[in-house]
């Protein structure tokens, strides 16, 4: 070989290092879209951990199982990390009867929101106020609302193409809605399911009480049963409700995250984490919110392993507990990791639903974000044309309180998820192989590439 | 109001149609967004017309069903187009059994290509060759292939993002290969079924014999199957297939294109096409393939009504007829537009599955498609970030055989695509409500943007 052709050659290969990085996020695709085995495991834990909500029997078993996934798979390190977790429980079956002399009485499917107040065991009646908004509510007054049950009925706004939009819009109702009116008098409030479905499915999902300890019942009604309703007050304003609901908290308990790593070989104290929530709510698989997530964070370990990809940095799959009723997991693993005194390079969470990747949503400022951004080309090719900057993942945010650092979510086609969300729909057949499997590509394909810029920084 | 700020607001308001047209494209997707009118119309097709394949009385069904759809809109013009279309009938279920003197005998998920001969009332027994492409099997020849049943088991190859790369890759074997075989001496064909899924649905489609009548059975096996036959083989080569197949083909049948129209204002004579195919596989409901597109063909017209956007062209939405087997509607339907002298300004086919809209498949050249191209930055805003030239659609395509025109295809997400296309699992439940919509959105803007533009042409 002449020399200088030689050294031609070095410096073509010098000059190519978005080349090989994109051989490297190509075959982490290839493989990707050819595996099954995320998806096997999302059907096991699907099937077996079904309302896995924290301190329930199921999320024991999710934590066992998914730290056995782990364990097989030969990383350096598969552990689990202390979380005292709230520990609400269902009861039994809730029940929603609308009696009405005019009507007769018509049953409603209603479902109990996370830490509601139980109304014992014989139930209660009462009139129905109902509202379209927090601001309707505070405006007609304690006169208006003492001894009724509050019935906030605003569906979802279906203009939004992103339908977080329209979920944003209105769950505030879910949220602090039975909170205000506990305070004006309420005895209980019945809130329409934040869905862009129109089935009689209800949709759970936490509701916030102060701490002073003002609890009533809350529950959300299906939209089926929120228009059956409301058609019935445009008829019948003097209806009553008959609502009963056993759902009770008890002492808290302990629980898990369930972590596992590849150690960097540069820098292994710092911390690349990829994660979602293992918790899932107690009427449903959970298997878009979020088992899916799980499986992909696991996934993305699986991949690096397979491809011999050695990460400069130590890479670790975090399933947090508890991400619905009070983010006990995702703080725990914040306070602990300042605690050790770790290096947090990167944060990215999955947990928007198992659909097909559109992008990340970046949370990062200045050149970070620049330098986050600058990675958008090499996704091109597989449909991922949406680098935004905006929030990160409930479970990974807490680190923010500590660290001064770069986070990423996986942004997914919204379009069907608030269809299933928190409701009993949310199950294993409504996950496409191929969708799983591009979210784990995007999430790893994403931390081989930031694992290279060497721009973050660390705290 | 002073001269000079009057003139100031002309010219502001002169230099602005982008935001006046943009605020038009923000109403189509805000009125497509809210409305059930088209998944509703979807639901009942596929209740009412379910495996409205050509030639059947659920494809006349199905015309009669869209006809009326239209006639209650209040439109310019409603009628049926004459097709003569292929009438090629399944018969009895079909069998497949695997007879192994090792392994013993089981059942194979099975179903008759469209245009396959039957095996008689009796079936027939043979031993089988396994190729993995055409290829293979000519090299292989004659001496290797009479008498045989050729086994084509190449699985479609998921490493493409876009599942139609994959389909494309292998769907040969189900076009070409039953005539290759048969050519070769074969007595029979089994297709590996032509999908991303690994269930044990089998999925059909059209295969092609030549004029000359050299016809034998062609069945598709479901993956599960196919990969249970493959490795059967290994163990035991020498084992036979029983197949029973009695579909056969009856003389032509008279159909229909189903056509709705609005008239143009300024260019009456100039046409619009908007369409999708209203026959689908006699083994579904044909929900996605492609009921859909037929509803959202209508609803374009639903909107532009309720919207009061008057085209400057005629905007025609047409149901095709037998785009399955011989795709004799869209050849009827560009015959007749030529014999007729009129003129076509723009056709656009949705034909991909009715998912989340990814962008547009443009089919035109030049400075046609750079003013298409051009429209892109109004659907930003919408997720659609994929403008590439490429094919439009199977029954709009005829027209470019008489006209000069440009043409489009609806992009969509095509990850779910081929796990349900020509098989049992193509079910209404598998629509989302807001995915179509958006479908409809997409096409409704598309052509009121591009009946703007004025700089298509047209013959």
């Amino acid at each position: 070989m002449q020399r200088s052709y030689f050294f031609t050659l070095i410096l073509i290969w010098l000059a190519k290092p978005a080349f090989s990085q994109q051989a490297v996020v190509d075959a982490i695709y290839s493989n990707a879209l050819k595996s099954v085995v995320a998806y096997e495991q999302l059907s096991v834990l699907c099937a077996t951990t079904e309302g896995r909500i924290a301190g329930s029997p199921q999320a024991a078993a999710a934590v066992e199982y998914t730290k056995q996934l782990m364990e097989q798979m030969d990383l350096d390190s598969v552990y689990l990390q202390e979380v005292i977790v709230p520990n609400w429980k269902r009861g039994e079956p809730e029940q929603a009867r609308l009696i009405s002399r005019v009507l007769g009485n018509q049953e409603l499917s209603v479902t109990a929101l996370g830490l509601s107040a139980g109304t014992g065991p014989q139930g209660l009646i009462a009139p129905v106020l109902e509202v379209q908004s927090l601001e309707e509510l505070e405006q007609l007054g304690e006169a208006a609302v003492k001894g009724k049950i509050v019935f906030f009925n605003r569906a979802v706004n279906q203009d939004h193409y992103n339908t977080f939009q329209g979920y944003s819009g209105a769950v505030d109702q879910r949220v602090r809605g039975p909170l205000t009116a506990a305070k004006l008098g309420a005895v209980a409030a019945l809130v329409r399911s934040v869905t862009t479905a129109s089935h009689d499915y209800p949709h759970t999902g936490v509701t916030r009480f102060d701490a002073d300890g003002r609890n009533i019942p809350a529950l959300a009604v299906s939209p089926q049963g929120a228009d059956l309703l409301g058609q019935a007050l445009k008829t019948d304003p003097d209806l009553s409700l008959y609502l009963r609901n056993t759902s009770h908290r008890l002492p808290d308990a302990v629980s898990y995250n369930v972590i596992g790593e590849i150690r960097g070989t540069d820098y292994p104290d710092q911390i690349i984490t990829v994660g979602g929530h293992l918790d899932a709510w107690d009427n449903s698989q959970g298997a878009h919110d979020n088992g899916g997530g799980c499986v992909q964070s696991i996934d993305v370990l699986r991949i690096f392993h397979e491809l011999n990809i050695q990460p400069k940095r130590t890479v670790r799959a975090v399933m947090f507990m508890d991400e619905e009723i009070m983010q006990t997991g995702g703080n725990a693993y914040a306070d602990s990791a300042t605690a050790a005194g770790e290096k947090h390079y990167f944060a990215i969470e999955s947990d928007r639903g198992v659909f097909t990747p559109r992008g990340f949503s970046i949370d990062a400022e200045g050149e970070r974000l620049e330098a986050l951004l600058s990675i958008k080309p090499y996704f091109e090719a597989y449909g991922m044309h949406e680098f935004v900057k905006g929030g990160s993942g409930v479970d990974i945010r807490p680190l923010k309180n500590y660290y001064d650092m770069a986070q990423a979510g996986l942004l997914t086609d919204s379009q069907r998820y608030f269809d299933l969300h928190h409701a009993a729909s949310d199950t294993f057949e409504k996950i496409n192989r191929r969708e799983l499997n591009l979210g784990t590509a995007a999430m790893a394909a994403f931390i081989y590439l930031i694992d290279h810029l060497d721009t973050l920084g660390t705290e």
